[in-house]
């Protein structure tokens, strides 16, 4: 396993998990002249990778947009919003909908050959995977879930390395997939911008503890405090 | 805005971004004697709200299970997983379908206080959240695409202050909503257990960039290479 980043792209150290969850903002305006750097975009695609997934099926592909033509072309499918544009990496986060259908074998294998399962439990895990999976109600629901946990990773990542991110909903799905070949199988579950911010972006606030929390049943209020 | 964490609740210093992802695991066992302290769960659902969501409108809601009555009542509704009765912390992740009908203008109002609105964006913005959030066509989805974000970020969070983590696909979303008393304009998106884990879990792999990343367009392999 490739070794753990512990430096920005500016030299400084990597930021703490909370720093860089306090930190990051969804960046409205990028700095078309700063290129991420390719080192760093492996790494915050590699931590994006490290996120769960049910039965480890890891349903998230990254369709990664660089060149200007691209991000012209995805600009048109995002309502023409400038930083798709001006951000250097913009990343099309798609969740496919059924990797048990052609990765299962591979996950199980390499899970052995690192000593996570015993050949024993091969057989057991390929047929309960399988089964689950087979009857999972909404594929894309499925797919979608995981997938934003790699979303969400990789931009806590970006942030620790010194990279700003902007991730979008707003880009219409079917201008999406045909402009970029992503076949049925697949949903476009979000957009992430990554480069380097033009503007400092205040924080927009969030709801606290008390707003958001229940306590053993929905409705129930929050007793425990709002950590200072 | 509380101050942000910085000591894991060994005391060490809390882990960079990139070990907490790296070193996270599903835990499969939890020490049912190691309780989780009031103030670190604190921390950690307050950092979960930091995440992104759309228009900020912050979908989730964390119906947080504590006692040994409601974690034997989630776990008959979670295929009687071990984990789910062992550890002292089991969160039950909800997305809520709607918040713009309820929330919008209590967003607005805290994003104006905070300066990231100027007055006179408030109604462009009103307008815009509502026009657009009447039309997804699938609320469930959308609050599930948010909601999942804040549960990453909940686990990488509890890694960096020295939490073990383990999220859960495997119950009957009915059970729970009936047991705990959801509506059915939320969704159980996940469960998220927290607390020490009761044993080493090997690390299950993952696969490399050339297999989940595609460069420019879908299929277009992966030419840059993989962080070391």
């Amino acid at each position: 396993m490739p070794t753990i980043p512990d430096r920005r792209v500016d030299g400084g150290p990597a930021l703490s998990a909370p720093e860089a969850i306090a930190h990051r903002r969804a960046t409205r305006r990028f700095d078309p002249a700063r290129p991420v750097p390719d080192g760093a975009l492996e790494q915050v695609l590699h931590l994006a990778t490290l996120a769960p997934s049910g039965f480890n099926l890891q349903p998230w592909r990254f369709l990664v947009v660089r060149t200007d033509r691209n991000r012209q072309k995805l600009y048109e499918c995002a309502f023409r919003q400038p930083k798709v544009a001006e951000a250097p990496v913009v990343v099309i986060v798609l969740g496919y909908h059924h990797p048990h259908r052609s990765h299962l074998d591979a996950m199980i294998e390499q899970q052995k050959t690192l000593g996570a399962i015993p050949e024993s439990g091969v057989a057991e895990l390929r047929a309960r995977a399988t089964r689950t999976m087979e009857r999972v109600p909404d594929p894309a629901l499925w797919a979608t879930r995981s997938t934003m946990l790699a979303a969400a990773t990789l931009m806590v990542a970006a942030e620790s390395l010194g990279l700003a991110s902007a991730p979008m909903e707003g880009f219409e799905p079917e201008k999406v997939k045909e402009a970029f070949g992503v076949p049925n199988d697949h949903s476009v579950c979000c957009l992430i911008a990554l480069g380097f911010a033009a503007e400092e972006k205040p924080f927009p606030g969030r709801f606290g503890l008390a707003e958001v929390c229940f306590e053993e049943h929905f409705g129930q209020p929050w007793t425990l405090g709002e950590s200072e």
